[in-house]
């Protein structure tokens, strides 16, 4: 018989149990804290109409759009994004709750070129607030990134953040305004390239692609050469390009979420302004946050975002104000594991229950069904099988609680309880196994 | 500016908060179940290369599946089931300890017709054990169906049990057997519509389709129409059948299931005997399970699977036993709606902190960081708005508590917590205000 290789796609993952299992643990401990924050779930279609997503994310990564023909004929997508149908999703429902604060962690699917910590599916982990304008909601991001990667056991991490108009008044100030808002969507597609590329390239890019002279070269690396405290780069950035209207209103803004997002408890010195910070995706409007793990130097962000007011205008056909956050699952789970943070697990099994003959196996059916009432994880070994190869079992799984059935434990309706990592065991009478296991557990 | 009409594809949904809640909530109830049977979560792509899902379905199934070519020319199918998915990691991995016992909960796409409880995309909900033969595995799939549905308050179900092997001897009883392999599994395939279309058009088919006499075609039903308890169903089977081989064999299976099924504490009259179950699935070779909601007559099966001892062979060139059970987690939440066991929540909140003024603001923001802090679900109104639209906002959301900031409040470092279903309000002091919120919710 020809059998066929099992293997999967290049870009995809399976994920085993022993990283399944802290990776869900992950997944459930942010969907706490977003729900803490008053979020509330939501799910939308993995196809989507194609029409929905195009023109949404810029031209290059619409290449990497998984785009084909349905059974129907229809010309779908598979998301992208989290985002763009949350966007749908707001304009489509009259009777959303406004302003609406939703999660949703969900799988993307992106045709990118693999790589270290890139994939071609992954999972994201978006809060959003839609239909609210304030600050307010820019700083609570803020915060739900901070309690989020704070829940999760991460410390030294810094959340940067930038904001758009800031940087439409540096492009103003470059001759790049109003006029040439193509023009500086270029130039800042460009600028998100600079942590990957480096000043060398993108200066030579900023030359090529995007039509800047020296001088207006210079004038942006100067603007992002800014340093020190939050407080003296606002101070800096003012002069530089504060008679641009756009550019005093960014500074304002920033100014103020850094402000809120300490009122709402973020530590000092974990936000911080950044504004080298662009990101890629033509849609932001104000705030744009990344995250950075400052064990891990040149990881990439591992929660970003920023506000969105127009985006949801290309359904309504007008603007509603929204801004949002998202944990990249996969990178940040991978980051965890860098730095130690995630502890592999073989099984959520805690007791085996071990019949050691036939006669013994009603009995132990019967006291697995009583420890997991008692709310135990219980396996019962399948096979006959010496106690030996049970053990055994056990203990390849971590398993450190054996319950023994054999002929004289069943005779005295009673279990042995074996300690595997002690190497003690103690007789229990059934009806008082559930409780002794758990006192173990305990 | 042309807007783009926001909608979903036919056979898609969103899940909008209210009915996800709910939703979610299952879900995790039946993961801590899985979990309680000692069964570890996997992850598998969506995507798979379309050789690792084809000839595995069936003709009628295979035509449902999203098939494309992705951006590299690579034919590439949307996972159908999360069984097939599973069977590869099985054979892709020396290393799975055996049995692997694990469970998944994840979409499946079928371009079907979409229509009342049927959709293009569902998310299914499985357990499996791969590795082992032993009956005991069987038994462990309808105690966990058991558990599954009595977690989520469903009282009057029934699973219902079938063997393949009493099916292979029933057709080896009308002529057609191991020669008749194609026939048989047509006939299996028209016998399995027998639910939806009703004995007169079955019978038809079996004719017309499936090439069965008059007289066998009445023998089929001769021993479709057996009823009574399991033992005297299994008797009379065991009169027209009992003379195959595998007729006996899959006899002798189901009564050992059933019987290792109750030692595991499913209560009696939970589990029936009845032939009329196939599966469509070609790939079943012992037991098949179905469960139906008895309050809901032709509702249709919410959770089913079977043992298929053959199917990782495609992939491995040898047969591994597995045996395991899916719950439609869509169609499981439609008939619980109906049944009226779900309740729809509007928001995870339970508190609304509500600032009267900007200079409120920063206080109103401490409080909700002190109360997040304290574990409690916290809102913090965004804009500046007027107390009384503030507690509309909170009343249209069933918050009961509203955590108000005022002038007087903040000048006396305090806050006003009013329930908003007693109409009562107190004063106390923000240091104690989570506690004091805690004990209210308590």
């Amino acid at each position: 018989m020809k059998t066929i290789t099992p293997k999967i796609l290049k870009g995809f993952r399976d994920y085993l149990p022993d990283q399944m299992m802290p990776r869900q643990a992950m997944m459930r401990t942010i969907e706490k804290v977003f729900e803490r924050f008053g979020f509330s779930p939501l799910q939308t279609p993995a196809i989507e109409y194609s029409e929905i997503l195009l023109g949404k994310y810029g031209a290059d990564a619409e290449r990497l759009l998984y785009r084909f023909e349905d059974n129907g004929g229809r010309d779908v997508c598979l998301r992208y994004d989290l985002t763009v149908p949350l966007t749908r999703v707001a304009a489509q429902y009259g009777n959303l709750p406004m302003p609406f604060r939703r999660y949703q962690i969900a799988p993307v699917w992106r045709a990118e070129k693999p790589g270290k910590g890139r994939y071609r599916e992954f999972f994201q982990c978006d809060v959003d607030i839609v239909g609210s304008a304030s600050l307010v909601a820019d700083a609570e991001c803020v915060a739900v990134d901070n309690e989020a990667l704070s829940a999760l056991g991460v410390r030294n991490f810094t959340i940067n953040i930038n904001n758009r108009k800031i940087l439409t008044g540096l492009l103003e100030s470059l001759g790049l305004g109003k006029d040439g808002e193509e023009a500086g969507l270029g130039v800042l597609r460009t600028m998100d390239k600079l942590s990957a590329m480096g000043e060398a390239t993108v200066r030579e890019l900023l030359a090529a692609d995007n039509g800047l002279d020296p001088a207006g070269i210079d004038r942006l690396f100067e603007f992002l050469g800014i340093k020190g405290e939050n407080g003296e780069m606002l101070a800096a950035a003012e002069r530089l390009i504060g008679s641009s209207e756009a550019g005093a209103r960014g500074l304002a803004e920033l100014r103020e979420v850094t402000g809120l997002a300490a009122g709402l408890g973020v530590p000092a010195g974990r936000v911080r302004v950044d504004f080298s910070i662009a990101r890629g995706l033509d849609y932001y409007t104000g705030s744009v946050f990344e995250t950075f793990l400052l064990d891990l130097p040149g990881f990439g962000s591992v929660m970003s975002g920023g506000r969105y007011d127009g985006l949801i205008s290309t359904f309504l056909g007008r603007d509603m104000p929204a801004v949002g956050i998202s944990a990249g699952i996969d990178r940040l789970f991978a980051g965890m594991t860098e730095l130690g943070l995630v502890e592999t697990t073989k099984t959520p099994t805690r007791v085996l229950v071990a019949p050691m003959d036939k006669a013994a196996l009603a009995p132990a059916l019967a006291a697995a069904g009583r420890l997991r009432a008692a709310g135990v994880a219980t396996e019962v070994y399948l096979e006959e099988a010496k106690l030996k190869k049970q053990l055994k079992y056990a203990n390849q799984r971590d398993i450190d609680i054996v319950v023994i059935l054999g002929e004289a434990e069943v005779a005295a309706n009673a279990a042995t309880v074996k300690l595997m990592s002690k190497g003690e065991q103690v007789t229990a009478p059934l009806d008082e196994l559930a409780a002794r296991v758990a006192a173990l557990l305990a």
